[in-house]
């Protein structure tokens, strides 16, 4: 108990280190030596603060290279602990309907909030998209880049933040559905990536809301089947 | 990065194990010895895949006890980095934001979805607060368990986990405001609770968005000072 408190103080400290310094994702830490003595406790303190920060995506050791700043910026892997939920259906279903609560929503904030390069970005996804989709190609990874990228539109840092929840979903929904939608997931995308350049937000809404109910009606009656 | 994957793959077949055996929060596992020989794999990985799935919350370790399932349920510490954001100010409108999105709706699955037992802990929570807001006490805590059990309620397995966050959310919040808001607060909370009770999701979800809107306001209104 004593030594866990010790190793938790040390992280947090080591954690304020980090944010006051400006560290950014890449950069490399000061090695076990220093960082001992500018935190006041032991190299073996160190290692166990760093491990743990490593644990939680702030940091990342390369072995014999050093400890840099991960670039997952401190999100947790599996941070909803999808894994521990045994119902693979539920965990589709109640993932699809907190999609369609939160990002109808994000669609209408990067409408309203976009940068132009955030919104070439996302011009270029749906590019992409689009011929994958002309050649009948699997198009998951590209299809997350885009939701993701839809987050980074509404410049809040917490939805930002929540992408991983969103990736998921994108995932466990692909290897659930029987077929990837060709045609309709391109027309949706060219939808909202046009009301988000052109600021309808509530045209964006709309179109991201028939964009997930249309799968999730997919994937209903693929379950009727 | 070779042990690295070796560990990786004995935490994810330990989690399977998890699963498969159906261990509850609180349950202990098996031995060091035991699952050494149930993964196949030494004692050495074992230790390090034990602590592996601690640091993500879904076992307990206690020194000298044994090594048990974790009452947090696999959902990590600070899931989405809130620690790594320095803009305390941005992430206080950013969850004020994002709740005002996510909350209304989770009120309104409640009226929908709530068992009678849901309801009578609900019931109990407001009663509970509407003691300490008369005795002018600190109810942040008891705040956070009314929200939480509305999550609950909804009965959908992603928003339960995504608790931690609303958590968060009111815990920055209360930290942040001059002071907490009694009579407003007390009025609100009865408000939702009997639209849950009466089944009307309609008015449970504009009582919550006011709720919120109503705290936003206060909040802009200090800034302001």
């Amino acid at each position: 108990m004593e030594k866990r408190t010790l190793v938790d103080k040390a992280a947090n400290e080591l954690m304020q280190l980090i944010r006051e310094h400006g560290y950014g994702p890449g950069e490399k830490l000061p090695n076990e030596y220093e960082l001992s003595s500018q935190l006041g406790v032991s190299r073996n303190t160190v290692r166990e603060a760093v491990r743990t920060l490593a644990s939680r995506n702030v940091l990342y050791i390369r072995q014999g290279a050093g400890t840099f700043i991960s670039e997952k910026k401190g999100v947790a892997d599996d941070p909803l602990g999808f894994s521990f939920m045994d119902d693979r259906r539920k965990l589709v279903e109640d993932l699809m309907q907190i999609r369609c609560i939160i990002e109808p929503q994000i669609a209408a904030l990067a409408a309203q909030n976009a940068t132009p390069q955030d919104i070439a970005v996302l011009s270029s996804l749906c590019d992409e998209i689009e011929v994958l989709i002309v050649n009948r190609q699997d198009f998951t990874q590209k299809d997350i880049d885009f939701h993701v990228q839809l987050a980074t539109c509404s410049q809040n840092i917490v939805i930002s933040n929540l992408i991983p929840l969103i990736c998921e979903g994108i995932r466990v929904f692909s290897s659930t559905v029987l077929e990837q939608e060709f045609e309709q997931t391109a027309k949706s995308h060219r939808e909202i990536l046009e009301a988000v350049g052109e600021r309808r937000a509530t045209d964006a809404q709309q179109a991201m809301l028939f964009h997930l109910l249309y799968n999730r009606n997919r994937f209903i009656q693929e379950k009727d089947l």
